[in-house]
């Protein structure tokens, strides 16, 4: 029998949250960040690694899995758990941002979105209510409303007419998803852009209809960190304490910690794994890029002290040599080592929030970060 | 303190032989794959990995290691060994086949070859001399001879030529390798094309130097599985029993049998790897093309009873998806098959080899292969 979706607050710390929710596979210790696995696969990351890790909770795309392999299709090989081989916690999104971001040929209406699929060519309707029986064929644990998502700057007008659309959806989300199995949770989207007065228009509507969860949408879509820092902290303000709160796509390990401590609990972005196969590592002491030619001949490994093998196993000398020569070992290394790096960033801040010193935990992690001390020159 | 070199017989069945041999880095097990880690990398493969699939020894390749990272360079980083983190025995090739194959401006003279590097344009010369030291600096266990190899079909003075040119710089090499660390080992490498008496002017040459172990050179480079067969057995018949065989560049599991019932102990090929990048898997029931449309709704794995994890833990479906899907994971996914399954090829031929029965072991083998029994439906 699946467990009931519940969350827990296990501690606060001025804004700073840390809780734990309890999911149909398993739980997920809040702050919580979400690798993304668009097509099934955390790109180049063995499954196991993604676990080793730290992750509790991992994200899977809408749009692509219902393009490819099929929603019905992961439907009878058993969900995306099964099919993934992640028997941990999964969360869906609707679909709606990447129809917005990656189709050439979209049409909005009342009744939902029109695109061109790029897989295919064939023309494809997501309504909400199809968004919601995707994503229950699926088997999300947590899975999210279709909204509409204006890139910013954007005419006030536009966002909220957006905003408005998606509340309607939100509704039609809700009742679809009466008849998905016990257990599993729909989370409602917050949307308004940069304007405070339609994120608390929207805040209100979706708490209205009651979710067990709410994420904040249309951020991290061309606006500044502060513009969206502002947004998080006034939007956090206005949703129920006792319910988790997800920031959609968001971000750099900055944006998370800055963003917890303004009462976000949930994270998801594609960087650690994106930059990984790019040659940029995060570590403790900073960014580094490994493809630099001063990387050549070095032989300390990225950070001694880690808890991620790749981390620690190879020296930066090696890691850069597999990047100038195409190896692909490098882009699954490095992203093994940011998938770690960001899984310790959130233990270190569910610690401090525990704690009661997340001020002084996010303080010290920038400083660190910004003095880019050489840890083998301490 | 290293172990010398050795190498030990401990059965034969017929012509073929089971043995072991004794490395600066530790024990071979022959007959023996080598999988291939061109540029300190088995393409997309972790080490750990590597090294749970059985390998024992993996080759790395003088010519792209010559040219990045540098083979001065990995020697001030402790060798090739620390270098890809592998601290198990590593065989180097000479550079001569590749810059055979991939230069695209080179001269070869009595002194060396001279050759254009692929990777800055820069004009380097290889001699048996620099070939040599390039394995020390790597720190190769078995080091190969600089050898002239020519593609077949070819005219009998060509061949005759460059056999003779390889003649006269493996005596360069093994007196070059005379400064050698202790326990590495040199091999001579046997050409002559498809011409079974230049074969044996190679072959007696070469035993009168004397190396702890000879190389069958120049075969797998355009001739029938036939010719190819036919110059391996009469090769080998002219080599001394005590010393270990290796056929370089070969070959299918099929070509592999072949020519252990012939009398060969070593092995190296891409195919493992480079078939799994391209979707073909390597399973006790033939060769399976993931990327086949019929396995998109395929739940079962690749074969439920191997030894592999990556063979029993993922469906079909979700391997076709993620080649279907260009997910990196998928080429990672299947190479360690490949590679699990040559090794498990390999042990199963030193145990049958052991127990008096090859030939058998070889035949069902074969007729398994050739039934693709559907190892549900039986």
């Amino acid at each position: 029998m699946a467990n009931s979706f519940s969350f827990r607050l296990s501690a606060t710390d001025g804004a700073a949250r840390a809780g734990e929710m309890t999911t149909a596979h398993g739980l997920v210790h809040t702050p919580a960040f979400m690798p993304v696995g668009t097509q099934a696969s955390v790109k180049g990351v063995h499954p196991d690694d993604v676990r080793a890790s730290g992750a509790e909770i991992v994200l899977g795309n809408t749009y692509h899995l219902m393009l490819r392999p099929g929603a019905e299709r992961v439907a009878a090989l058993g969900g995306l758990h099964a099919f993934m081989r992640w028997p941990h916690p999964v969360l869906t999104d609707s679909g709606g941002f990447q129809v917005m971001s990656l189709s050439p040929l979209r049409k909005i209406t009342e009744a939902g979105v029109t695109f061109r699929s790029h897989v295919d060519g064939a023309m494809v309707e997501l309504t909400p209510e199809r968004a919601v029986e995707v994503q229950i064929l699926l088997g999300a644990d947590i899975a999210m409303q279709l909204d509409e998502c204006v890139r910013l700057p954007a005419e006030h007008a536009e966002i909220e007419r957006a905003m408005n659309l998606s509340l309607r959806w939100a509704e039609r989300c809700a009742r679809a998803f009466e008849r998905a199995p016990t257990g599993h949770a729909l989370f409602g989207i917050i949307q308004g852009g940069d304007d405070e007065k339609l994120r608390g228009q929207s805040a209100r509507a979706l708490t209205e209809i009651g979710f067990p969860g709410y994420a904040i949408g249309g951020l991290a879509v061309g606006e500044t960190q502060e513009v969206m820092l502002g947004v998080v902290a006034a939007t956090a303000a206005m949703l129920p304490a006792e319910r988790p709160r997800y920031l959609m796509g968001v971000g750099t390990p900055a944006d998370i910690l800055a963003a917890v401590a303004r009462g976000i609990d949930m994270f998801d972005c594609v960087l650690p794994t994106r930059n990984g196969r790019h040659g940029l590592a995060f570590t403790r002491f900073g960014p580094i890029n490994i493809k630099n030619a001063h990387h050549a001949d070095d032989p300390r490994p990225l950070d001694a002290e880690s808890r991620c093998p790749a981390a620690r196993d190879f020296s930066r000398a090696y890691l850069h040599h597999l990047f100038r020569s195409g190896e692909a070992l490098g882009a699954t290394l490095l992203s093994v080592v940011n998938l770690f790096y960001y899984q310790d960033l959130m233990a270190g801040a569910r610690a401090a929030i525990g704690a009661g010193r997340f001020a002084d935990y996010a303080a010290a992690t920038a400083e660190q970060w910004a003095a880019k001390r050489d840890i083998f020159d301490a």
